[in-house]
């Protein structure tokens, strides 16, 4: 099934005006569900993508030596995680990040060739990512127990066949519609999405009906509905589909993308190429699950915050005044955040539309010139994994991004545009 | 499957918190889906019941006529129109009220003995309201013709049979939760239910995809997804079962029933007993679908607006910001109305909760010396139907409901506590 084309954007108008009209105007459609070898060539027994910029292996945060461990054990690389700590600390494991696969992995962000995921497509682009595995013990958050490794492998297995039979047995599904109508519903499809959830298993319910494998499509509509961030592999590789279409603009001062690996969070500018501007990860001031200490979080790390780049999470915030219980906050906070979001946003969706604002657009198209004028940073939605391997996810929050990497961005393009 | 028992009213509580109480703690739950006959003994095949106050068969609506010509030919009382129009003009066939029979009808609400429903139950009381036909065409709004009718009849076997082995072969479905739910996803539960009407299609999944009618379930999936209204009997018969426990409480102001017939408006109250306060019914500013007119319209009619009177639909407006532009009207006039609502109100709502108002509850519990103190009407969802039979929805709307039956209300319990 075919995206539909994108409009030919304009060619009168200037840098700012063409990544904002990419940003809205994209169509991206959902391609196909399968694993993460049969979509990229950039994965392979012991080659991993990552979240956030590159980062070294001896670097990389707790959760994601976890996932790591978790990859290798479901590669069959390791036969426990004695082995697969041993690979890790000779070295014997290649990882890049998953933005320069098309791909985006939420936390940790770690995809091997086994991974089941969500393809996107645009008529220019293939984007993908993991499917959700729910928050009781999650590769993503760093977990690699026998739980959760046999949740995945049926996950990559019967889950895929039922999914991909449903999209290819049912009509083409648009994923910014998707979204769109996930605004309707009280989400804002980057920490809530329990609705946008509700969709697809309504749009496939159909399919599963009659499907071939009857046991496993019950299976999966219950896991499904269980699971209310279901939708976001699905929300994200749409969001990269569109901010790659912004993309490579020269001049250009929007944002491509926002990403953190746990130790440094990063961006990329349209008129910068796949230039990473970075500073360190951000901690914020999240909610956290009973129990948990702030000091055992990992710093902010995942792609998922492409979300925001796009124009929705944080940035659709007065559309889901449900998720300010969840990540610590109210709504009146809500309508303060997308405020701010505006002024250092160069346009405003005709397609993300929120209801409560009389049907008013998202902001969308971050502009680093906007930011370093205003002082004021991005803020997006994220969940918080524990520092540790295996010890999954501690909390959620609204956090800010730290505003160095959007001056430098700026000031790199002002002194490009003046050679 | 049996409702848990509700807490137990304190007896020192005054007859107003008594009344608000019974609203916000009685529980209830989807009993079954079968065919009218088998939950009530107040049908035959010529008798009917009607939405609204008594009204004598003279004097009904042309809408209410068409859905009288549609039950006779549904029953096979009528081979065709004439016979039908000739059976209704000698007076052959009874009408009552819905309200007597612990049912809801929407719009013209003639529940025949063939028609399928929703049957919901307390620890008290059982109710029910027929299936949602949808919009293209449906008795509720006075269409009789085949296609309405083969529909219908679809709906009361096949459908029937699909449903109600969802529902006995699921866990039990508590309708104030389903109802609070839909309020976090931007329904207001009466005339925005889409996201309500996609918790049912993914509660009943895993039993539509295990079911033994293979392609009837799927059918139905595929046409409660295309129907955003199909959660309404299930919300208005939980309402039902809620004002029933509120009902007949001494001395009590609060309104247990808000009803119209096409012709009246009318009111029950908690302390007078199954009294019918009754003024003309209104019309209201409705938008109207393009090409009705104004003069076509039939004033208000339908059992539904016992949505506010249990504390949803237009008293839950600002968690429905997206309905705004069907009913015609402003999230800002939204905020108003609920704002409104609340100085009319005895409670507020514990389980039914407004996300962007800070989670706080909706109104419940209209007190008519209330309204009669502060002049304010309550404000109620509705659907408009065209004056002349088999001419279906011609718009909707926000309408304020007349305040004479409140007064009158009010007086005439003032009056009785004064013997």
């Amino acid at each position: 099934m075919n995206a539909e084309p994108t409009p030919a954007p304009c060619q009168n108008l200037d840098p700012i005006q063409r990544s904002v009209a990419a940003l809205d105007s994209t169509k991206v459609v959902l391609e196909r569900i399968c694993t993460a070898r049969e979509v990229t060539g950039k994965v392979g027994p012991r080659s991993f993508l990552h979240a956030g910029p590159p980062i070294e292996l001896d670097r990389i945060p707790g959760p994601m030596r976890g996932a790591i461990i978790g990859g290798l054990l479901l590669e069959g690389e390791a036969k426990d995680v004695a082995e697969a700590e041993a690979i890790i600390d000779a070295g014997d494991v290649e990882i890049s990040p998953c933005h320069d696969a098309g791909a985006l992995g939420a936390m940790a962000g770690i995809i091997t060739p086994s991974m089941p995921v969500a393809v996107a497509r645009s008529d220019r682009h293939t984007t993908f990512a993991p499917l959700n595995e729910g928050t009781d013990g999650a590769v993503r958050y760093g977990s690699y127990d026998e739980k959760t490794l046999a949740r995945l492998r049926w996950m990559a297995t019967d889950m895929v066949a039922v999914l991909d039979e449903a999209v290819q047995g049912s009509a083409p599904i648009d994923l910014v519609d998707l979204i769109t109508e996930g605004l309707r519903r009280g989400d804002e499809c980057h920490n809530r999405l329990v609705a946008t959830t509700g969709n697809l298993i309504i749009r496939f319910a159909p399919s599963f009906i009659r499907s071939k494998h009857q046991d496993a499509a019950e299976k999966v509509a219950t896991f499904m509905a269980g699971n209310g961030h279901f939708a976001l592999p699905f929300a994200i590789s749409m969001a990269k589909a569109l901010t790659l279409a912004a993309s490579d603009v020269p001049g250009s001062p929007i944002v491509t993308a926002m990403s953190a690996n746990g130790r440094d969070f990063g961006i990329r500018v349209s008129g910068m190429g796949d230039r990473w501007f970075v500073a360190p990860s951000p901690i914020g001031e999240p909610k956290l699950v009973p129990g948990a200490r702030i000091e055992d979080i990992t710093p902010t790390m995942g792609d998922s915050m492409i979300s925001e780049t796009a124009g929705f999470g944080a940035f659709a915030m007065t559309a889901a005044p449900a998720i300010m219980s969840f990540v610590g906050g109210t709504a009146a906070e809500a309508t303060q955040f997308v405020a701010e979001m505006r002024s250092i946003c160069a346009g405003t969706s005709t397609r993300f539309l929120i209801p409560v604002e009389e049907h008013r657009g998202t902001p969308i198209g971050i502009d680093v010139n906007k930011v370093r004028a205003t002082g004021i940073a991005p803020v997006i939605n994220n969940g918080m994994a524990h520092r540790l391997p295996g010890h999954g996810r501690i909390g959620a929050g609204i956090t800010r991004v730290p505003i160095e990497p959007f001056i430098a961005a700026s000031e790199a393009l002002s002194a490009g545009a003046q050679t």
